[in-house]
C-alpha cells in the first residue's frame, strides 16, 4: 500500500522515484499525490524523504491538497533553465530536474520513472536525461513496477473510498433492472410508457445519470445485446431497441467523478425468457464463478483459480485459450483483474501470470464469461471482492445474479 | 488535417509511423482511429498504404469502427512471439511489431512512434526495439509532432462536430446564468426555494447534469470564487456558497460523452452586483480579447496576439510573464490554445512561442485574464474561435459577456 513506498524503493535499489506526465490522467500522480488535481507536475520521492510535488504556477491551490510539500515551477528556476536550453522544454525539464534532485541533496543514484505521458515525450525526456544528468541512472520497469506493487493492496481509507462506491454502483444496478422489469413487452420489444422502443441508449442514458447524481462517472460501460454480447468488450449499439429473450451482457465500472477509485460488476440479463442454450451457459458460468471463489485461498497464487475455471470450461466441452490459444469463442479472457484508480489493476487472476498470490488488502474482480458471437450470445458474470483483514474474500456485489428480467406486465407475448 | 498525414510522413522523412498505448485515453490513437473505442491496440501506418489497428480479439468489433484495416494480435502471432520472449510482454510486443510491419512490407526504414503510455513501459519497449529491431530508426519527436501538426487543422467533418460542442456548451452556460439569476439573496448569500445556501458544488452539479442530458461530459471544469479566482487553474470549493458581489471564473471545457472534441469558454461573474476594482480590471480585460480579436491575421504569427495583450496589460500597470518572468499575479498564462481531441492543443498564442502561425481550419481559443489573489479575485474572458474557409475568426462562443447576473429578487439586499 501506498506507505510501503518507502520499503519498495529501498528493496528496488532506487534512491528515488519521479513520477512526471502531461495533463492525461496520470495514475501514479493521483495515487501518490492524494488525487490532487493538477494537470501539469511531478513529483520527486528521495528514500527516507518527504514526496515533493512541483507544480506549475497556476495549480498551486489545487497542488496543496495533496498534502505533499509543494515548489512552482518558477520557484525553482524552470524558465531560467528554459532559456539556458534555448526554448526547448524537453532539455530544460532535464536541466530543471537536476535542480530539484540536487535540492533534494540526491547528488547521483538510481531513480524509477513512472508516470503516464505521451510515447514521443517520454522518449525524448529519457535521452536528455541520459545525455545531460548522466550522474544519475534512470531506471524504467516494465511489468511488476513499484507503483503496480504499492496499489496492490489498498490501505483502510481506500477500501472505505471503494465500499462506498460499490454501493452506489449496486443502487444504480438495481435502479437500471427496476426500469427494464417496468417496461411493456410488445412483440420482441420493450416500450415505455409512450409507445415507444427503448433502446440500449436510453437504458444508458439512465445508468449515467443515476451514477452522476451520485458522485459517479460511467467510464464507457457496456451494455452488450445478442451477437455483440458474444464479444467481451464490444460496448453495445445505441440505437438497438431492447430485444425479449436476448442475452445482454452488462458491464458496469464506473469511477469518482473526474477521476478516482473505481467499482467493478458485470451481470447478464435476459428480458422476460431466456432461450435454453443461454440458460445452461449460464449455469455453467455460475458454477465457474462458484469454483473460483472456492479456489481462493490466502496466499496462493492467483493462477489457481483461473486454472479451475478452465478446468470446469473445458471439461464441459468449451474451448479456452489454454485449450485453443488462438479461439474466439468459448473462454477467451482471464478470470480477473485488480481494481482501484485503474480498472485493470494487479493481482491478475490469469494462468500466463503465475506470480501474483492473494492478499490482505487485494481489491480484485472474479468475471468467468463463455461467448458464442455466432450463436448470437454471450455470458458473462462478475463481482468485485476485497480480501479483508481477516483473508477472507468478500464480495463487494451483492446484486441478485439472476439471469432473466421477469417482466411486470407481461401481456404484450401474445400480440 | 488528417487526410494529410501521409504528406507529413514523407515531409519529415518518416516511411511509417506507430501510435501505441495502454488503456489509457489516447489521443492520437483516438484521432487516426477515427473515435473507435479501444482499450488495447496499435496503428501502423507505412507511408503510402492504408492504416493498420491491431487490436485485441476481444475488441474487434469495436475495432472495426474505426474503417480502418483492422487485425488482431492472435491472427498477427502475438502470443507465439509472447512465448518466444518467455513471457516478456515487452520483448513479445517488438517481436510481434517486426512481425506486423514485415506483413506491412517495411523491411528497414525510419518510424516515428506516437501515442500515450506508461512512462516506464514506454522506456522499456523503447529500448527492446532498438535491440530487437536494429534494421529500423525509431524516432521521438518532442515538439511539433507530426500528430499535433495534422491535428493544428480541422477538417469540415471535424469543424462541425466542434461547432455543436459549442452550441450545447453555450446552452448549458446559460442555464448556469438563469438559475444562478433565480435565486434569491439573503445577506451575502444566495439561497434557493427551499431558503438553504447554495454552493458551488450545487452549481458544478447541475452544470453536469445539463451537459449530460446534451451528450456531453464536464473534464473537470473551474467555478472558482473570490480568492479562488485568482488562481487561474483552482477549481473551486464545492461546499463554498456563492456568494454576491464576489468574482466568479466559470470555465467551462467540456467534451461529448466518452472522449471526443472539446468546446472552451470562460466568463467571469459578479452575482448581484460587482465592486469597482473587479468592474474595472474586467473591462481591462474585456480590451484585452477586442484587441486579441483585432491583432488576428491569417498566416500571421500567433504571437503578436499575445504580444499586443501584454503591451495593453503593461501599459495599464498589470504585471506579466513578459515584464515579471515569476509574478504570481497580473497576466499569468499565455493567451489562447488550440482545442480539439485534447483541450490544449496547438496553436499556441504565446510571446514563447514564436512558430505557430494562424491558419485555416484553426479552433482557438482567446483567453486574456488577470489575476489578483491577495486582493481576492480573478477575471478572464474567454470564446472559442474558428479560422473559416474564407480566412476569418470566428467565435463559437455567443454567449453574453455581462460580467454581473443581476437578481430577479434582490430583495434579501436589505437584509
Amino acid at each position: 500500500m501506498k506507505s510501503d513506498v518507502d520499503r519498495l524503493m529501498r528493496d528496488r535499489g532506487l534512491d528515488a522515484i519521479i513520477v512526471t506526465g502531461g495533463e492525461e490522467f496520470n495514475t501514479a500522480r493521483y495515487y501518490l499525490s492524494n488525487g490532487a488535481r493538477i494537470t501539469h507536475g511531478s513529483i520527486f520521492q528521495v528514500v527516507g524523504k518527504p514526496a515533493l510535488l512541483v507544480c506549475n504556477r497556476m495549480e498551486l491551490e489545487e497542488a496543496a491538497k495533496s498534502g505533499l510539500d509543494v515548489l512552482t515551477d518558477v520557484e525553482l528556476g524552470f524558465y531560467d533553465r528554459y532559456k539556458e536550453a534555448e526554448g526547448n522544454s524537453i532539455r530544460g525539464t532535464a536541466l530543471h530536474w537536476s535542480d530539484v534532485l540536487a535540492r533534494l541533496g540526491l547528488k547521483a543514484g538510481r531513480i524509477g520513472l513512472y508516470g503516464t505521458w505521451q510515447v514521443n515525450q517520454t522518449i525524448a525526456l529519457y535521452e536528455a536525461l541520459k545525455t545531460d544528468l548522466a550522474q544519475y541512472e534512470f531506471v524504467y520497469e516494465a511489468e511488476n513496477t513499484l507503483i503496480e506493487e504499492a496499489m496492490l493492496t489498498k490501505d483502510a481509507a481506500e477500501i472505505a473510498r471503494i465500499k462506498t462506491v460499490a454501493e452506489r454502483t449496486n443502487a444504480v444496478m438495481e435502479i437500471a433492472w427496476d426500469f427494464i422489469a417496468g417496461l411493456r413487452r410488445v412483440g420482441e420489444n420493450l416500450v415505455d410508457e409512450d409507445g415507444r422502443p427503448v433502446t440500449i441508449g436510453d437504458v444508458k442514458n439512465l445508468v449515467r445519470r443515476e451514477l452522476m447524481a451520485r458522485g459517479l462517472e460511467d467510464t464507457n460501460m457496456i451494455f452488450a445485446q445478442g451477437r455483440d454480447a458474444g464479444f467481451p468488450h464490444s460496448r453495445g449499439e445505441a440505437d438497438m431497441p431492447l430485444q425479449v429473450g436476448q442475452a445482454i451482457v452488462f458491464d458496469l465500472f464506473p469511477r469518482e467523478l473526474g477521476g478516482g477509485y473505481h467499482h467493478d460488476m458485470t451481470r447478464t440479463w435476459c428480458i422476460g425468457c431466456a432461450p435454453q442454450e443461454v440458460r445452461e451457459t449460464y449455469e455453467t458460468v455460475l458454477e465457474a464463478f462458484d469454483i473460483s471463489v472456492e479456489a481462493f485461498g490466502l496466499n496462493k497464487p492467483t493462477h489457481l483459480m483461473q486454472e479451475a475455471v478452465l478446468d470446469h470450461f473445458e471439461r464441459a466441452g468449451h474451448q479456452t485459450t489454454r485449450s485453443h490459444p488462438s479461439t474466439m469463442e468459448g473462454y477467451v479472457h482471464s478470470l480477473g483483474h485488480g481494481v482501484g484508480i485503474d480498472i485493470h489493476e494487479r493481482p491478475s487472476i490469469s494462468h500466463l501470470r503465475q506470480d501474483d498470490i492473494c492478499q490482505i488488502g487485494n481489491i480484485l474482480t472474479i468475471e468467468p464469461g463463455l461467448y458464442y458471437p455466432e450463436r448470437g450470445f454471450g455470458v458473462r458474470i462478475e463481482d468485485l471482492f476485497v480480501v479483508d483483514e481477516k483473508g477472507e474474500l468478500v464480495s463487494l456485489t451483492p446484486f441478485r445474479k439472476d439471469l432473466v428480467i421477469p417482466l411486470a406486465d407481461d401481456s404484450g407475448a401474445a400480440q
